[in-house]
């Protein structure tokens, strides 16, 4: 049997969608009674896990789940030792710098050398910066941001934009983009070397819904 | 103008009822119409920061922030430079090895060498099996430590207790208490030895509030 782990939060009504279309039923999930994280799939084929967007590629790297979805961004930063299979096309959101509209930045070369720069995505953040060759503090924050530039701790932030809304009701604006992410079809690399669970049908199934679905 | 950074959840009532024997009132965060982040208090003599718990010794440590409040639990995980000044006793809890309540293991040492250990407190749990010199591997959860033996990626998890229902809930037992954890108010250092905005009126006030309480 294989087991999925699916995503918190904002990717998982597509997730869930995405499976179906490709023959595994955790819309489980979505009814608000259940507070179960461990659920088998209405055919009994496969078990779906639902666990924080973080926590999917931990569950995958150590074998635990066999397929996962999350999206790029948490890939990229956290870079976990799982296969990246299908670029699912959903959860679209972009990693991007920021300021306050009333400063004077316009680019990233024009914040101060060692200025502060607040991020949840402190590695993206500081390779970013490093690859600008412009030395600045980076200062995690774990939530609310947008406060980094109101509050004055930082100059700027590096965070995730969608619609770009938090920003503008903040009094920022987007000067960089660092990358575009998507939601990704990951699996545990071994499991997919064995083709545990015949998952390569499932991939390939997955990789024509986007096709079709794009279509 | 003094500045407070005020934990998000489980401590923020009690911080606030705190903050108003001291003559501070930031009642209005409760409101749950207000989306603010920043407010004034009452009295115009301080200004609140509502941040989340993780980020509230960052703002103090960065200045951004003269005093905060939060748990010794995050204090003892993250170590930010700042000064602990004040056990305010509200918001109890304890870092606990816990491990399914099938399983044979009933203390720490029980646990297999090499083992996995499932945490959020990824520091505490390493520098807690390192004193006991055994040699286990942390798995960095962000959330739903409790799935760890669950589904199986590890034997035990280090994790927060307070009333223990949530381990009930899930059939796993606390085996050991690495330590105990309540709310602390802090500063940050400079501002505390220069005694910005009169701060140490409020650290006296703050001191008294927990002996009337506690007597």
């Amino acid at each position: 049997m294989i087991t999925v782990a699916l995503p918190k939060g904002g990717l998982l009504k597509d997730s869930i969608r995405l499976l179906q279309d490709i023959g595994l039923d955790f819309s489980a999930f979505l009814d608000s009674g259940t507070r179960q994280l461990q659920l088998p799939d209405a055919s009994g084929k496969a078990k779906g896990l639902l666990v924080r967007a973080q926590d999917v590629p931990v569950y995958v790297e150590y074998g635990q789940a066999h397929l996962g979805i999350v999206g790029y961004d948490v890939l990229r930063e956290k870079k976990p030792s799982v296969a990246h299979l299908v670029d699912l096309k959903f959860g679209y959101c972009r990693l991007s710098v920021a300021v306050k509209e009333s400063s004077s930045y316009r680019s990233a070369l024009d914040l101060p050398a060692n200025g502060r720069v607040a991020s949840k995505y402190v590695n993206c953040a500081r390779e970013y910066f490093q690859s600008l060759d412009l030395p600045v503090e980076i200062i995690p924050l774990s939530g609310s941001v947008e406060l980094g530039p109101i509050t004055g701790i930082s100059e700027a932030i590096v965070d995730i934009v969608s619609t770009g809304r938090t920003l503008h009701e903040n009094g920022l604006i987007e000067i960089e983009r660092l990358y575009e992410s998507t939601a990704r079809l990951i699996a545990h690399p071994l499991s997919y070397r064995l083709n545990v669970g015949n998952m390569d049908e499932l991939i390939s199934k997955a990789r024509h819904a986007i096709t079709v679905g794009a279509g």
